[in-house]
C-alpha cells in the first residue's frame, strides 16, 4: 500500500468491558464453571472485548481522536460499556 | 471475605487473541462496515476476549500457573487462540 509522505501506520489496543454496574451473565457462568473444575479462589470473573485495529492517521492524537468515535459509534455501547484505547506507532 | 494471612488477593488481565492465521470473519465484518461508515484508513481489525478475573493465591507466581491452566482449560482454545496473562496485586 503506498502512503502520502505524511501519514503514519499505528495500531490500537481497544479494550471494551462492562460498566461495573450492570451484570455479566457470562462472566458469573465462568466463574461457577471455575469453581467446578476446583478453582474455588476465583472471586470474580468479568469478560469484555479486546479489539485490535490498524489504521493510518496523519498524528496519533488524530487516530486517537477517530478511534474515540468509532467506539461510541460502533465498538461499544456507551449505554452499558465503557472502553479504553491505545495508540502505538506501527513497527 | 475473611483470609489466612498467608494468602493475598491478585486481580489478573487476560486476553485472547484468535492466532493470526486463523481468519476472523468478525472483524472483517467491523472493518467492512466502518468502511461503509467513511473509516477508509482502517485496514485490519481482529476481536479478542478482555477478561478480568479477581483471586486469592499465595503468590503471583502462583496465581500466575493457576491462570494459566485456567486459560488452557476453559478461557482459550488453543488450538486457534492464543492468550496473555498479566498479574497485578490487588490495591
Amino acid at each position: 500500500m503506498t502512503q502520502s509522505a505524511d501519514v503514519q501506520s499505528y495500531q490500537a489496543k481497544v479494550y471494551v468491558t462492562l460498566r461495573p454496574s450492570v451484570l455479566d451473565p457470562a462472566g458469573t457462568a465462568v466463574r461457577s464453571g471455575l469453581s467446578h473444575m476446583g478453582h474455588d479462589n476465583v472471586s470474580k470473573v468479568r469478560i469484555g472485548k479486546y479489539i485490535e485495529v490498524d489504521l493510518t492517521a496523519q498524528s496519533k492524537v488524530s487516530a486517537q481522536e477517530q478511534l474515540d468515535k468509532i467506539c461510541d459509534q460502533l465498538l461499544a455501547n456507551p449505554v452499558i460499556e465503557n472502553y479504553c484505547v491505545e495508540v502505538f506507532e506501527a513497527a
